[in-house]
């Protein structure tokens, strides 16, 4: 198997959920310049079936040798590598509140590969200014702007009663993946990605397991 | 059955997840003074199965009319309770950084139910500082501050190599809710509940479902 073929499949979506998990696991030990690392060593400490880790490690262009396990720092570079986050991927935010000018800012979404090189927002008072040093323009120069631009993923940060009509407006101006932060469920044609960050669900989650809410 | 016995129901997450996207859609048809609202017209919105939607809505207080439907400011306001939105849940940040500062300054949490009351860090540079009115105290003082203040939830947004002796401190200190913002998986003793909010696991499923990872 390739490189490009494995990066071209279309994982499950709990794989791609666990692959972070055993990234920053052994991101971790090899900071502390541990070599090698079994797949039972991860299962205890992330508490994950050992034949699972296996098996979503499988998809990687890695193998571990028996009895010594997976080599710490090729893992490291092949789960970043699979993941996508040693590229850099160029996106805009879609409503410059206080959720979005706090990703603008964020530089930690560089170090999962995310670029924020633009805002669009509808407030006067806020267009023409830059976050972080990425400019903020209006909403109605978004479709003029990706054609010049390219950029293919939207985060929408936009209050929830926008959320819709501005992911069609994203989609009709040329973004194929949207990041979606707000809690409304967005219909969009098949052809266009969308990941649900539903903030807010986890907080009823929290609340409920407390017996508090 | 009364709103307390309700309240204190475990219910499945994928239900806990879907209740906020029915929030979201009946809100706003409140705001457009839509009185009554059917199963079926929340289906078609949200694309979610109208028996799966009635499903859910059992174990709220209310009950839809034959051909009406539900009413929409009751479902609104039953949906905000029973999610806990409307009462004030006071919580800490640990680890004031970028996201961490962003959660500290968000305004949006408050009309979700959370309510930031503390921050604490390792950084004396940010030691006594306050961060949107929010008070950063040094992560020794947790464990006295948690007894003065009985607060139980606590927001991590530590860099992700400090996430479990964290999570541990937090324990310690009383914390019986962890709400983990790293993409590190956490162990809690069962009686300890975790939210893991996997911003980056979302965006490697966005840059695969692109095929660009």
């Amino acid at each position: 198997m390739t490189k490009n073929n494995e990066n071209q499949t279309i994982l499950p979506e709990p794989t791609i959920r666990r692959l972070p998990w055993y990234l920053s696991y052994v991101r971790m030990l090899d900071n502390l310049h541990v070599e090698y690392v079994s797949s039972t060593q991860i299962s205890k400490e992330l508490n994950v079936q050992s034949s699972q880790i296996a098996k979503d490690l499988s998809f990687l262009n890695i193998r571990g040798k028996t009895r010594i396990g997976y080599e710490v720092h090729r893992l490291a570079c092949e789960l970043e590598d699979f993941l996508g986050f040693n590229h850099q991927h160029d996106a805009v935010v879609i409503g410059t509140g206080s959720l979005g000018t706090a990703l603008m800012q964020d530089r930690g979404l560089e170090h999962y590969g995310l670029n924020i090189v633009a805002g669009f927002d509808v407030r006067s008072e806020v267009i023409g200014q830059s976050v972080g040093g990425v400019p903020v323009y209006a909403i109605d120069e978004l479709a003029a702007w990706q054609r010049e631009h390219g950029v293919s993923i939207a985060i929408l940060t936009v209050p929830v009663e926008r959320a819709q009509e501005t992911a069609d407006l994203a989609i009709a101006s040329g973004m194929t993946a949207l990041w979606n932060f707000t809690p409304y469920r967005i219909r969009v044609p098949e052809d266009v990605v969308i990941a649900n960050t539903s903030i807010y669900a986890h907080l009823a989650i929290i609340y409920n397991r407390m017996g508090m809410s």
